[in-house]
């Protein structure tokens, strides 16, 4: 089974971004073969800046890196290192259907957030295809808002094998266990709420974003509901296996305060991404390795591309180029 | 100044798609660097038959080369043979809006005649702009209904320029020369007319067109008008200098039948087609000669065109690969 994910540069990554799509990815080079590519050419179509581009681009290998991605297991490269991808794309853009693309929700929504209607966003969907297709990819890990991507996915590989001959691999979804991620506010843990614990913020001020999440003012003589409480369901996320079912008990009984918890919170948080803020901090002081990791992850991918694209040119007549 | 020109391949070529447009292209060679490409991946938007789509496209290179395109002059290559064309694509849908290409009017033509509306349709003139942009093109000849494309591909380069930096350079339509050239039956010469003297064709069967065509029934002893005669149209196009001038004296004075017109634009038809047709078939049996011709072309033209990306990806973020 081939697992493929186009990860976008998102800036700063929080616990959010992790428990939410990251640990899982890394885990899964332990279960399937993984292609990963730092989604660029999408990622042109919202910044439009060279130098942040370049170090969003460079930040996702230091992080995915930092948190354990093993390069000799999982293929780690910029998606613009397989510039086969962009001729798939204008090959499927001759099988598809403007219309299926007009069904597209997160275009919609994308134009309804206030974003520029280009024609990027509007064949996003043809590039995520493309990704997927090229690598013969079994296994697409995402988020409930993605399906429908994967679906067109779907559709558009069924179109290019009946115009033509069966090429195309079908991708199925995998969904992303959605772990509920609360913000320091209690709301859902979001750059955009401003009440992120990032992974690599500096220890000081992410110990104090811990000491701050919100609880209620149940005293500490009283029982207390677990399930209602922001900092217990990020200790469920943290603590070692039977640890998050001590707590629950302790919750229940009278005399634990919040503060507590959180002292624990942030000792774990510590122990766990202290190691990976190291970890990144190394990486950066390498860049010429990151830049090795990068170079073999993508001549991994791009000899399987290179095959799927002789066969896609090869089935719908594009003369094989030989130059 | 370099000229570029994407050839859709059509099939059988008829005097119609010589005089219109391919006799220029030929001239041209002598007074600019060109860069003629076959357009493939367009073709590809309306051709869904790999058989047909390769012999189309291998058709082209025949075509030209018998016409007279000489190949240490001008770069004739395969469109497909520049991939770095459809990564440029999706570059220029980053910043191009999509209500840019639903002003196209040949997309709705297109639809309207009843293809369907496919992505590629639809995205046809990106790749278009591309194609254009990649080679630092400074002129583009092109039909009437082609200059929309043109200015399109202008507004592209000004969006690109722009965002990032000045990296284009804005081409200019070169309007083709309208040569009237009308079917034997009088209308517009069009293979959807079935009226066509094709340039390959077989000579009786051509000689028997020729001696076909509609004229009047003016009778030899009374003048005639030249200006609304078909062979006239037709001797104008192929007779040396001063001898058309000829012809219209002899058109306005009685004593001339039409078939003494019809007879000589026949033998100018052989004159001239019988040295291609023989061209072709020489051509043609040597197809390794053919593909090194084309190489020789795409390696020219791929030069500029990577050049070209390394300077469009430093301007736009992407990390130039260096696999």
């Amino acid at each position: 089974m081939r697992v493929l994910s186009g990860i976008q540069p998102s800036g700063t990554l929080h616990l959010g971004n992790y428990y939410g799509a990251m640990k899982q990815h890394i885990e899964l080079q332990h279960e399937h073969e993984c292609f990963y590519f730092i989604a660029n050419y999408h990622t042109l179509t919202t910044v439009q800046d060279p130098g942040r581009l370049r170090k969003l681009t460079a930040d996702v290998a230091l992080d995915y890196l930092a948190m354990g991605l093993d390069p000799n297991r999982a293929a780690l490269f910029r998606q613009s290192d397989i510039p086969e991808v962009a001729e798939l794309t204008w090959i499927l853009s001759t099988v598809t259907g403007k219309g299926l693309l007009e069904r597209a929700t997160s275009y919609k929504d994308k134009i309804a957030k206030g974003l520029t209607p280009s024609m990027g966003l509007f064949s996003y969907p043809l590039l995520m295809a493309s990704d997927i297709l090229i690598y013969r990819s079994d296994l697409v890990p995402v988020g409930k808002d993605q399906v429908q991507h994967i679906e067109m996915t779907q559709d558009m590989a069924g179109y290019f094998n009946n115009t033509f001959r069966e090429v195309f691999v079908r991708p199925e979804p995998r969904l992303n266990e959605a772990a509920i991620v609360p913000g320091v506010d209690g709301q859902k843990m979001s750059k955009s709420y401003h009440n992120t614990i990032d992974l690599f913020g500096d220890p000081q001020e992410m110990r104090k974003r811990i000491m701050r999440i919100k609880t209620d003012s149940t005293p500490v003589d009283q029982p207390k509901n677990p399930a209602a409480c922001n900092v217990f369901a990020l200790l469920k996320l943290m603590t070692p296996p039977g640890e998050a079912a001590e707590w629950e008990q302790r919750y229940r009984k009278p005399g634990m305060g919040y503060g507590e918890a959180k002292k624990r919170l942030a000792e774990l948080y510590e122990e766990f991404f202290g190691a990976r803020r190291a970890a990144r901090a190394d990486w950066a002081a390498r860049p010429d390795d990151v830049e090795d990791v990068l170079r073999a992850g993508a001549k991994r991918a791009r000899a399987v591309a290179q095959e799927v694209m002789a066969d896609v040119r090869d089935a719908c007549g594009i003369v094989v180029a030989q130059t």
